[in-house]
């Protein structure tokens, strides 16, 4: 068993186009041992974004902080503090942190997706 | 995608041996079009305990609330919010919430830990 606090665990800006004021902290993964998914944590400073992109993996989110926007093709939903988000392959999405506060969440991912 | 409020997810009371005052709410799952893993969340009253156990299937484990203790194998390790728990398969594990508060973490799973 690995117990580790996530404050504590190395941040990165993500690079990715279109992407501002996100950080990325990966949690447990495969190079914890991790055989099957990834956690990871995003901070979302006010105004950041990550437009619209697709990949063939899901996403399961859990919002653990603030409140935004999530992007789904055309359509734009509200999201806060403990709403859970389910994404599947291949389908666009994207995020806005049109708040006040930093927006902070859990996002899971198969290892298919990690590209570490 | 899906986007949901983890407070109106349904609820039930976890039985299994030895297991006292837990509830488990199955946010994303296969059931919901998930393809790999799931996403639940453990709400564990002051007092509740979740005794060593093990199975084939790994956890990855965020503490949103509380403080508690994690077992292993002989180990006891303090828990609380913010904390990250990575469990391999097969490797004994529990869980005492000896707080004050109610403890509560998402436990994600491979499908192939999924009972439903």
């Amino acid at each position: 068993m690995k117990v580790s606090n996530a404050d504590e665990a190395a941040s990165s800006e993500v690079r990715m186009d279109g992407v501002t004021g996100t950080s990325i902290q990966w949690l447990a993964s495969k190079t914890d041992g991790a055989p099957n998914f990834a956690m990871r944590r995003f901070t979302m400073a006010p105004g950041g974004t990550i437009p619209l992109h697709d990949h063939p993996w899901e996403h399961e989110i859990y919002i653990l902080q603030g409140k935004g926007t999530a992007l789904y093709g055309d359509r734009k939903v509200d999201i806060a503090s403990g709403d859970v988000i389910f994404i599947p392959g291949n389908e666009p999405h994207g995020y806005i942190n049109d708040g006040k506060e930093d927006l902070v969440f859990l996002c899971m991912i198969p290892n298919s997706g990690d590209p570490r």
